[in-house]
């Protein structure tokens, strides 16, 4: 296990949704800088990797557990640590915790390095990572493989000019922005998440139409984001109805 | 003039967009958010206004002029007060700085009171005012006023459920995210904004589908939204083209 680091955030107006949940695109994209300032404090940040390596580092894959989603006006603490890495992959972990110290969510994620010219993923140099501490595995975790949706419910978005992100592709917090829009308004008022497995597989491109596409059984949602004839995104997020006293309190 | 408040911002891959300049809807909630933090400190924060008084801020227009603007891995100090006030309006003005301390923004807001139940504007009391020390003056200022567009391009988009703030409409951030939009991913790609008034006249609701219209004369666009048959918002931006240079390094 690697060296831990870690941040607080106040979870403002503009981090939350209509019924004060914090969004939860934005809380990914978040812990995504926090993992970034932790490479800049050891001398592996975004500019060292693209000057020294040529190489970007893309999360290819998360799988979120939520005891409990934290809530406006909260200040939670964010841990994250390398936990191990292998030829292709690093797995890096979050907990955010709340006030009180408890552990309300987990985050492992998996990050691969990126040729930013060529598009082509690229091992993963020893010296690159030795100061996260992190070991070093033989085993490839195989993300869960998720099955293509047959005749799923399916609306189109057209990618706007602030979907993407200094990379030149959609950020990808804009994925999840997608799956959880078709759900519906309300449905999203009277329902938390409190599992999530994402994976991307194929980067979105600037001014395309991308169709969200999904499946309800019972309280799990299967997604896929696909555009120009390809499968971009999967996920599965499990759900829990609010009870009526909860969704009166918003 | 009133008392002043201040906080530095370092502007993160999530703040900026694809050429690495500010998100400008992002920015100016953020404004939002640290006037929001200069009540809370002087006891008037958001909390104390909707228990003790019953009601809620809310902007009515913008003013903002733009000499540099701000870009990702800069670290700004964005400087607000509230500089006068009347029967029904708080005029603030926000200042931000870049490192070297030279003012690159200059953003003036007029706020309204809202009683949050029945949508309508209230008076603003002295006592809830004076510990923000600023004029009291007779003075309204009017809006800049802006024609209704004769035949504009327009472009629908369906209001999503991340787009509804804890008020229970959409954003302000996102009638710019509509108007920016709607000039096209290469335009916004080779310009940049250098002045923008933008005036809010009716709140957008959850689950409606607006219209974005523009009309774009030289350099100068003028925009509306709309929903429901109603005017929402008009706004009229200048932009300043990029220079080859400029756009190559980006």
């Amino acid at each position: 296990m690697g060296l831990r680091y870690s941040e607080s955030l106040k979870l403002s107006f503009d981090f939350c949704d209509v019924k004060a949940d914090v969004k939860l695109p934005l809380l990914l994209a978040h812990c995504l800088t926090v993992s970034a300032r932790q490479s800049a404090k050891i001398g592996r940040g975004n500019e060292v990797l693209l000057q020294q390596y040529g190489l970007i580092w893309v999360v290819t894959d998360y799988d979120v557990t939520i005891d409990r989603v934290p809530r406006f006006g909260e200040t939670v603490t964010i841990e994250t640590q390398a936990i191990s890495y292998n030829k292709l992959f690093c797995y890096r972990q979050f907990h955010i915790y709340d006030q009180a110290g408890h552990a309300i969510m987990t985050i492992l994620s998996h990050f691969a390095l990126l040729n930013p010219k060529t598009r082509k993923a690229a091992m993963i140099p020893d010296d690159l990572v030795a100061p996260y501490q992190a070991d070093f595995v033989k085993k490839i975790k195989r993300p869960i493989k998720i099955d293509e949706l047959q005749d799923p419910m399916v609306q189109a978005y057209q990618v706007r000019y602030f979907d993407i992100d200094m990379n030149g592709h959609a950020n990808n917090s804009k994925y999840l922005d997608w799956m959880y829009d078709v759900l519906g308004h309300e449905f999203l008022l009277h329902h938390r998440p409190c599992h999530l497995t994402l994976t991307y597989i194929k980067e979105v491109k600037p001014s395309t139409q991308i169709t969200s596409g999904y499946h309800l059984e019972q309280l799990t949602s299967y997604h896929e984001i696909r555009s120009l004839g390809q499968l971009n995104a999967q996920a599965v997020i499990k759900w829990q109805p609010m009870t009526t006293k909860e969704s009166e309190t918003n």
